[in-house]
C-alpha cells in the first residue's frame, strides 16, 4: 500500500474533478484549485452551454468509479451523423453497429455532476476563484491568488497534478525547464457557438438522436442536441479569406450567407445574428509536449499535456482515459517511487496522445469536406460490409477510436493500413452491388491475409 | 525604388552580419545589436573554435555580395566522409562528383570576416554587448541594456530583423501574439567539443580534406579540419543511458571508453580529459514556427525562425539562403508594402525550412548508424552509378541539398521517391557488378520513366 499523500489538482474541470474521485479512492487527500468561480452557482441557461460527445473511453472511466448511471441520465445518444446538403436534403450515416452511439452531454452539466459526486467526499476539497500565479517545480510550491479577496497564499502539496487545460500554468513551468519539448499549432479556423432553440412544444426541431453536420468543403456547421430541446450549433469557419469571420461582419451579409449555404438551418435560428455578433471566436489549438512529469512531484493530465482539436470528439474521452490508465498503474503501485510511476505513465500515454491529436486534425478534413462526397459515402458503406463480413479482422477506424479501448496509436496505424486496402478495393467498386463480385472478394481476402501477417509480424516485434 | 529605412538587426552572428551588407546595398541604414562583446577582440585560439560546413547555398549568398573570394581564403575543402571503424580502418566516401566539396570554416573566423567586410560601410553600425530586454512588436520599440555600462536605451527602428538565433528574443515576442504556431524539440543527445591538435610540425594528424566520422550506432564522433593543423572534434552522445554523458564522469571511465570505441583517435587527443570535463554539453534543438513576420515591421531570419540540428551541415547555409531569397524579392520590390513582402518571403521559405529541419534529423540517423553498414556503402556506390548514367534524371539527395539550389522541399520529396526506387533496385544487388545486369537496368529504366511522369504530373499541378 502506498503512503497517503496531500495532492493538489490545478483545475477543477472535467478531468480534474473525475481525477479527484479516483485519487481519493486510493486513500489520498485531494484539494482542487480552480481559477473560475463555482460553475454550479452560475449555470444560467441549463444545458445550453458547449456540449461534448462522450464515447466508450469516457464511459469506461465513469464506470470505473461507479458513476456511469448518474451521467447517463443527462446524456443524449446520437446514433450517427445527419448530413444536411445545400438543398436541405438529409443523409444519415450510422457511427457504428446497431446499438453503438456517442452521447451528447453538456460540458458544464457534466462538470457540475462530477463536482456534486465528489464534493461530499471528506478527502476532496474544492477551492474556487483561485488563480495560480507561480509554480515552483523544484519545491512544489504554488502561489495562488484568490480572485474574490485578492489575497495570495502558497501551497506545497506532496504531489501536484496539472489538469488545467490547454493553457496550463503547470505546463508553463515545465516549459521553462531544460530541453523541454513543446509544440502548439493552430488551425486557420476558428469556431463560433450558435443556437437552435427548442420548438414551442419543448421538442427538438431536428432529429434528436444524431450529430448534425452541414459540410461545405472549406467550412462546416455542426449541431448537438441538448436535454431542453435546443441544439448547440458550432460554426467552424476560416479566420480570413472568402468566406470567413473577417469577411462577414454585418447582419445582412450574415443572413444572406446562411440563406445561401445553410438554407434549412436558418429558419430554425432566430437568435443567429445576436449569437454571431455576441459570442467570441474560439481558436483551435493542438498542444503536444514531453515530458509530462517533473521529478515525481508534478504530472500533467488531460488537455494540459495533449490538447486536441474537437473533430474526433475525443478530447474529454482521451483525458478520462488518462485517468483509467493512471488508476490501473496505481493498482499495482507499492512504495513511494512516484517518479517511476509518472514516467511509466507518460511513456505509455504519449504515443496515444500524439495519435489522437493527429487523428483529430485529419477528421476535420473528413467532416468538413468528404462526408458530402457520394464516393466517400459509398466507401463507408463498403467498409461497413467488410466489417460485417470479417468482424474479427476489420474494425473501421472511427469505431476503433470511438467504440473500443484499443490504443489510439494502434487505431491510427491499423486505420492507415485499412485505408490502403480500401483504396485498392474501391478501384473495383462503382456501386454497392459490386462488393459481391468474385474479383473484389478475392482481392479482399488476399489483402486481409497480408493484414493478419503484418499484425503478427508487428506483434512479434513488440 | 523603395524608401530608405532605419533597420535594426538583432544579432550580429553570421546571418545578421551578412544581412547587413545586403540591406545596406539596397540603400538602407542598418544598426546591428549583439548581446556578446565584439568577438574580434576575444579570439584566443585562432581557428580552433566551433567550425561549420559551408556549401553551395552559402557560397551563393557570399558571391551575391562579392565576398566569396575573401571567405575562400579561410575555408578548407572536404571532398568526402572518412569513416573510422572500431579497428581504426578507414573508408572514404566522396560527397559528390569530382570537384564537389563542402568547406570547413571556423564560425568565429567567418563571423569576424563578415564584420570586417561590413563595418567600414558608413550605413552599417555594430553595437556590441547590448542585450534585448523587451520587444514591443506593436510599436517596434526594443529596450536594450548595455552589458558594459548597465544603462538601458530604447530604439524604434522602421524595420526590425530578428537574426538572434535559436533562442531569439524577437521570436519570443511573436510567441506571445495570438494563435502563434511554435515548436521546439530536442534530441535526447547532446554534444561536446573535443580536439585533435596539430602535429609538432604544424600539419594535420589525419586526412585534411575530409570530414571524419567515427559512427558507432547509438552515438558518434566527427572531426573537421582547422587552418592551424588542428581538428575540432564533436562527440554526439546520449544524455542518459549506457553509454552516455551521465554514465561517464571520471577520467578512467572516459579513457577506457575511448580506448575501446575510438582507438585510433585516442592517441591523437592529448587534451581529451580536460576538454571533456571543461567544455559544456550543448543541446540539439529544432525550432519551427509561423509566421515569421509581424505586420510588415518585424521579420525573423536564419536560426531565429528555423533552428535545425547540425547533421546536414545546412544551418548556416539555410540562413544564408534566406538572405539570397529576400534579396531577390527586394530586387523587384517597389513602394512600401513590407507586410506583403515579408509574407511572400515567409510563405516561400517556410516549406523549405521545415524540409531541411526534417532532413537534418534524418541525417543524424544516417551518420551515426548507417554509414558504417556495408550494405549502405554498396547502396551509395550503386546510387553513384545511377547518377553518373542518368545525370539529368537522378541527383542523389545529399547532392541536391549540398551542391544545388533546388528548394529543400523539392529535395526532400525527390529524395523520398529515389529512396523507394533504390529499395526496389537493391533487392537485385549483391555486389557492385550486379548493377550492369539486364534485369537491374530494365527495372531502373522503368522506374525512371515513372519518376519523370510523376515529375511532369506534379509540375502540371503546381
Amino acid at each position: 500500500m502506498t503512503k497517503r499523500k496531500n495532492i493538489a489538482i490545478m483545475g477543477a474541470g472535467l478531468v480534474g474533478s473525475l481525477l479527484s474521485l479516483y485519487l481519493a479512492k486510493r486513500g489520498h487527500k485531494v484539494d482542487l484549485y480552480e481559477r473560475r468561480p463555482d460553475l454550479r452557482r452560475n449555470i444560467v441557461d441549463g444545458g445550453r452551454s458547449i456540449n461534448l460527445a462522450l464515447s466508450d473511453r469516457g464511459w469506461r472511466a465513469l464506470r470505473g468509479i461507479g458513476i456511469e448511471e448518474d451521467v447517463r441520465q443527462v446524456a443524449i445518444p446520437m446514433h450517427g451523423r445527419m448530413m444536411h446538403d445545400e438543398q436541405g436534403t438529409l443523409t444519415f450515416q450510422p457511427y457504428g453497429k446497431e446499438g453503438q452511439s456517442i452521447y451528447s452531454v453538456s460540458r458544464s452539466g457534466l462538470n457540475a455532476a462530477l463536482m456534486n459526486l465528489s464534493e461530499p467526499n471528506p478527502d476532496i476539497t474544492y477551492h474556487f476563484s483561485r488563480q495560480a500565479m507561480d509554480v515552483n517545480l523544484r519545491t512544489n510550491e504554488v502561489q495562488l491568488r484568490s480572485l474574490e479577496t485578492d489575497q495570495t497564499e502558497t501551497i506545497q502539496p506532496d504531489l501536484l497534478f496539472g489538469a488545467d487545460g490547454a493553457f496550463s500554468v503547470v505546463r508553463g513551468a515545465m516549459q521553462k525547464t531544460e530541453r523541454y519539448n513543446y509544440e502548439q499549432s493552430y488551425l486557420e479556423y476558428g469556431y463560433k457557438e450558435l443556437s437552435i432553440p427548442a420548438t414551442p412544444e419543448g421538442g427538438w426541431a431536428i432529429e434528436k438522436h444524431a450529430l448534425h453536420i452541414w459540410p461545405r468543403g472549406k467550412y462546416m456547421m455542426i449541431a448537438l442536441p441538448n436535454l431542453d430541446g435546443s441544439f448547440t450549433c458550432t460554426l467552424f469557419f476560416p479566420y480570413e479569406g472568402e468566406p470567413s469571420f473577417a469577411a462577414i461582419n454585418n447582419e445582412n451579409d450574415l443572413l444572406a450567407f446562411f440563406r445561401e449555404v445553410f438554407p434549412d438551418a436558418l429558419p430554425l435560428m432566430p437568435t443567429l445574428a445576436q449569437d454571431y455578433f455576441t459570442n467570441p471566436i474560439g481558436s483551435l489549438v493542438t498542444v503536444k509536449c514531453f515530458p509530462w512529469s517533473y521529478e515525481g512531484k508534478a504530472l500533467l493530465i488531460g488537455d494540459a499535456s495533449h490538447a486536441v482539436v474537437p473533430f474526433y470528439g475525443q478530447g474529454m474521452n482521451a483525458g478520462f482515459e488518462d485517468i483509467t490508465v493512471l488508476d490501473q498503474m496505481l493498482e499495482g503501485f507499492e512504495g513511494d517511487d512516484w517518479d517511476a510511476l509518472f514516467k511509466a505513465f507518460e511513456r505509455s500515454r504519449k504515443p496515444n496522445a500524439d495519435a489522437i491529436a493527429d487523428l483529430a486534425v485529419m477528421n476535420f478534413i473528413e467532416m468538413r469536406d468528404k462526408v458530402a462526397d457520394p464516393r466517400f459515402l459509398l466507401r463507408k458503406k463498403i467498409e461497413g460490409k467488410i466489417s460485417a463480413q470479417y468482424p474479427d479482422r476489420w474494425i473501421p477506424l472511427y469505431s476503433m477510436v470511438t467504440f473500443t479501448d484499443l490504443p489510439y496509436s494502434y487505431a491510427l496505424a491499423a486505420g492507415q493500413q485499412q485505408d490502403r486496402i480500401m483504396k485498392k478495393v474501391m478501384r473495383h467498386i462503382r456501386s454497392i452491388e459490386d462488393y459481391d463480385k468474385p474479383e473484389v472478394q478475392k482481392l479482399l481476402e488476399k489483402q486481409l491475409i497480408q493484414k493478419e501477417k503484418l499484425k503478427k509480424y508487428n506483434a512479434g516485434q513488440i
